[in-house]
């Protein structure tokens, strides 16, 4: 596997119900790792971009969320139909989305 | 949550037995999560350095893999004792552990 220009890590973590947090792999999290997945091997993106699962990255409030490096940029409260904007503006354009970056309070 | 000075990301994916493919999670990567979960915490370091368990990173022939960000470097074969290394000398130390990366082939 070739290191890819930007790595997009998505939080699909479900957290026990007794901690009583919530979760990003519980409120869409799956179906936004699921659509980065499928859009990035439609338009023949994979490899150059990459989208890994994670574990909890701690931002639980904001939910679900995606993690963009190099950078080091977090978005929140994600939607399916978010993600062909990242694809479009983040990782092919260099522009990250402003109106999606979770606030500075919550990763920053 | 603090935008860390470092992201260690541990593949601790456990691939379904029918596809015969080696599996991080099978052969160590929970180990090595929890020895840098472990490690940071005692000696105060989470905050300044994040570690996050991932699913499959695709690297699954040089596991248990964990890539550091934002540089997008990938070790592989780790064991538990390898994880205060990595963190002396590539966390705090700011000096790549050759001897652990992963050959270009795999990642690069």
């Amino acid at each position: 596997m070739a290191k890819p220009e930007k790595h997009v890590f998505v939080c699909s973590h479900i957290h026990p119900p007794e901690l009583g947090r919530p979760s990003c792999g519980a409120c869409g999290g799956k179906d936004v790792a699921g659509a980065f997945y499928q859009q990035l091997k439609e338009r023949e993106l994979l490899g150059r971009f990459a989208i890994t699962r994670t574990g909890c990255l701690g931002a639980c409030s904001a939910g679900p969320v995606a993690l963009v490096y190099p950078e080091g940029l977090m978005y929140g409260k994600l939607k399916p139909e978010d993600v062909a904007t990242i694809i479009d503006e983040h990782l092919l354009g260099n522009q990250p989305v402003e109106r999606l970056k979770v606030s500075a309070e919550v990763w920053g």
